[in-house]
């Protein structure tokens, strides 16, 4: 439970706010490559943080993410042309780079283009391609400043093909569906089959993990959350975050283990990757306050993606649920994500298709910003009491001039999360150096593919 | 007329008004017993009074009436699973009964949990189940009193097959809707067909009044109507409400007298109606203070229902417009009721198909929220304005602890309406007695079937 | 660039503002003739200057524009039925005539009603048709007075044959649309073909300007404005606005002089004719503070117009876009115009189709309503300052009292604006005699056509 104050700070993010100025102190997600396909292509609308802007794609292959208004009579540059170094809007001509730099004014005469150039400089954020995504610094960085390092997150460092990414529309707020990735306690419920039999159960389990490799998610792990669902949490803070730990009863003398991830400002690593599997990772980006991108990534530091993997990504299992070609979920809230009472009554317990699509219905259904200020928590709920203490004491730190955590350590942001089966009684400590070779997740060298 | 802040008291009906108030002092309906068709099937979203709630049939056939917030996170109980005696969360479990109270908390140890669950009880109204509709009693009952018993209204009395209950959707404040509903002086431009001969209009007399039976509501009735649009009006109160009789000029000698009855807070019944036919009423219920159900009833004391009339409701005909399976009227604001400007020129005053459907028009034209500070009555208002005085009263009683009209007295509610015809000169009380056997429309014994 | 303030009172026109004031002491055109093709016909609703109305033509052929509520009790008399003299409320059958008097009061008794009647008048203004608009004088005349005659604009007093009418929605500020009216500097950007020959360039030019004649806009014109894009400005005020004439580079000692008239409160003619050519008109009509209509008229004062330009016209071409049967352009807000992108890349400079069009894209894209506040003006703005000064000083004048320009002066309406080849060093004054024959551009004698 928070007050209205906590609430407000947590879930605010436009230009001006706390967590506002926390999210522009880091790189964040803003498009994917793909959607810059070609140079001089298309320019493309982004809102992000409550901000819209026009991304677009250079000449030469720089990105440029810029305000979208013309500063001479306040056109929109969306409407421009994409065209040897810069947009031109369509008005009167005006240029501009990815820079924010005017570059021509052929409505003015050439004695005084030059300066009336220098005033004509649009707002620009710095923007790197980094693991299939484009990212941003969308802070004002005083002159000569530089953005800090790339965060050193492991699916932006393996080979291409090791690597899927993506993104999805969610319509809520940012927080809550963070607060959705961390909380793996509710797994028992809200992605679980119902069964009339313990054979329906196995068949229909291994459908609702659609997209998990079969060794990484069982019918045996689906089972072990049915059957305890109230994992015992363990929270550990690192440099960049935090490593949420959670056990249940599995077999007799052992315990399931699932080890999240939360990476600062707004990345979470799933705890469903066992030995061997394929990692995935999601990064909630703040549209506005009302919605928001999540960018979905899956990655195997071992091997490329096998063609099975890939294809369930792209038509929905794991983390992607069925999208169209603007990223939105074909279940989504216009449509109550399509559920089907029929289904709930027999089938899994939500009567909703997939398990992106029932964490996207649950999360929008605590309205598009959740009141925090009635709530009853619990014991399972220790992680999302740990997130939102990191996220407002990070903000509050900004606020005071402080670097948050992670900022200045890119190599802070090399962990991993995952699940793994380790005996009854084995401390938090040995499970994740079993597990990981470090008690953080942290990747040790060996493990690292060369990029 | 009325000044602003009577306005404003007789059309708010949220949370904490006084009209809102008046409301919650009454069983009023909420639901078609039809929406919930089967034990533990689909639980439903419903606006009433401004308050959004969802209502269930759990597996003993009892219907709930929740707030549908979990009180844990603050998830919408409209996404989970209705199920063994209550509404179990999809998030993480949490599961309520009827009575708003907790049954089950799974994330939380059993030795907490029994606290816990006392803690989590949510907001729940009781609900009967009363000739064909769920109704509700919308105000917190302190520890151990009881809600008032229910209105005996006629149509619930009845055996079923005597009975048709259904409702529509009408985009207006409900007040300007019910006031379109004694306003019985309307009739003579809103409903009247128009035509070139006596002939065409005896035609289309008939069809103006379809699902009205033709002996209740003949080409004579509609023309006496249309060659006197001045009709007397005398109102009385009685414990529940208002007698509202209205007489015109009928064939020499002779007065067409149309008696309604308004019925606190919301029930009105139609005056159309002469011996031996079906009654009609209506009951306008506050969605929010922009639109509002009318839940439609007909009965017939003496028989069961013909065919020709079920069907006539079903399609559109009576107080019941065309409407789809979400009891919008097909004909509606959104399609200006599919007003036809020949029509209008050749065959009826509206251009608009359907008494219902002309209702609807009309109020909705007067806004969402009529301004009733800027009218000018006339001698056929005095019906709305002895509706407004009531209700305007009432709500100032109830804020001053009194109980309003009819609350405790429901065999005051067993009341009927309808048409006569009259000896020019026979006072109001006479026609009453004549048509009724009592002079406020009483239903005596003797008319009474088992129900 | 203008102050806040400034820019609030440039574009806000409801009831009780400057510039509302301002347009209430023209008349303006509200709807085409056409709307209302036929006496007792259907009445139509219009919006126009933030005000809700209805018109109607009556059975003598007289147009009605009135406050669309009936004073008895609010309702829409749209709804009601256009009958003998009057258009009568669908509720009661009150009955009102296109001045406003309440004819009829049928639920009235009649002793009473002719007092009643009097105290029924609802709000009307005075309208006329004229070159085939109707055309409405908003203000409230006091007791006895008279508006104002109407304006002589030339496309009103040529015979029909020799014109066209149109209207088309745009949604966006008034002001911003007319502001791109005059400012004919952007035809170097905005309207340019992209070729990569010259040969599809000529081909490209005259496809770009469909609807104006071949003569009057010939790929040479289109060519010259490419390769000038900084137009030389001159502007002068004259009795009902201003002239703007600008001169760009043509073929070696020639200039290309392009000559708009902008008339008081709303209209603007297009600096396209060249001698003998038909010539182009618009009115900016704001419907809200957020989108207007734009009437548009083409007139051509020696001949009939030809079957070519009409179908051109309708279809879309020189000031007029497709259009749907109400009004709204095929390509509009919602469907960012149909642009293209790889039309943009490849054929012309916004990837839209159509001068009009383009001109709506850009216009909407500065927002609802542009922020003038944060400009960066050059030579080339010189007209919009021009204008935003006539405009700012006409409404202080009329908040003080004084008449506007134009208003008493219906003559000063009668000038051409259009275009003409000039030797190198001739100034304006010159170049407006020898293209009109006076100065300002007003029609001479001989030059008109009777009406």
């Amino acid at each position: 439970m928070l007050s209205r104050e906590d609430n407000e700070t947590l879930t605010r993010t436009g230009p001006g706010t706390a967590m506002g100025q926390l999210f522009r102190s880091y790189w964040i997600p803003v498009l994917l490559s793909e959607e810059l396909p070609e140079r001089d292509g298309p320019q493309v609308r982004v809102r992000i943080l409550g901000e819209d802007l026009l991304a677009f794609r250079d000449s030469e292959g720089r990105i440029g993410l810029v305000e979208p208004r013309c500063p001479h009579r306040g056109a929109d540059l969306y409407f421009g042309r994409n065209e040897e170094g810069g947009v031109r809007c369509a008005y009167h001509g005006w240029k501009f780079d990815v820079t924010g730099q005017c570059l021509d004014m052929p409505t003015v005469p050439p004695e005084t283009a030059q300066t009336m150039c220098a005033k004509a400089r649009i707002r620009a954020y710095p923007t790197r391609e980094w693991g299939g995504m484009v990212w941003a610094y969308m802070a004002e960085l005083a002159g000569g400043a530089e953005p800090p390092p790339l965060p050193q997150m492991e699916f932006a460092l393996v080979p291409g093909e090791h690597r899927y990414v993506s993104k999805k529309l969610q319509e809520c707020n940012w927080a809550q569906a963070a607060e959705g990735g961390i909380d793996t306690a509710h797994f028992s419920f809200l992605h679980m089959p119902v069964a009339r039999s313990e054979a329906e159960f196995a068949e229909r389990a291994l459908r609702a993990v659609r997209g998990y490799n079969a060794r990484t998610m069982s019918q045996d792990h689906v089972r072990w959350m049915r059957e305890d669902p109230r994992p015992r949490y363990q929270v550990k803070r690192h440099a960049a975050g935090l490593v949420l730990g959670a056990s249940r009863q599995a077999d007799p003398g052992e315990h399931y283990w699932r080890i999240a991830q939360y990476l600062m400002p707004c990345h979470g690593y799933t705890p469903s990757a066992t030995e061997g599997q394929t990692y995935h990772g999601q990064s909630w980006v703040p549209i506005d306050d009302h919605s928001c991108w999540i960018f979905c990534y899956s990655w195997n530091p071992e091997r490329p993606l096998t063609e099975q993997e890939r294809s369930s990504y792209v038509t929905g299992g794991a983390v992607y649920p069925a999208r169209d070609a603007n990223y939105v979920p074909v279940r989504n809230r216009g449509n109550e994500y399509l559920m089907d009472r029929r289904m709930q009554k027999l089938e899994n317990f939500t009567g909703i298709e997939g398990v992106s699509e029932q964490d996207a219905a649950i999360q929008d259904s605590q309205g598009r910003i959740a009141d925090r200020t009635r709530e009853l928590l619990g014991p399972t709920d220790v992680a999302v009491v740990h997130f939102r203490r990191l996220m407002l004491q990070s903000a509050a730190g900004v606020a005071k001039g402080e670097s948050p955590p992670g900022r200045d350590d890119p190599a802070a942001y090399l962990v991993r999360g995952g699940g793994t089966i380790a005996p009854v009684g084995e401390a938090f400590d040995d499970v994740m150096r079993r597990r990981f070779g470090d008690e953080m997740g942290r990747v040790v060298p060996k493990d690292m593919v060369s990029a």
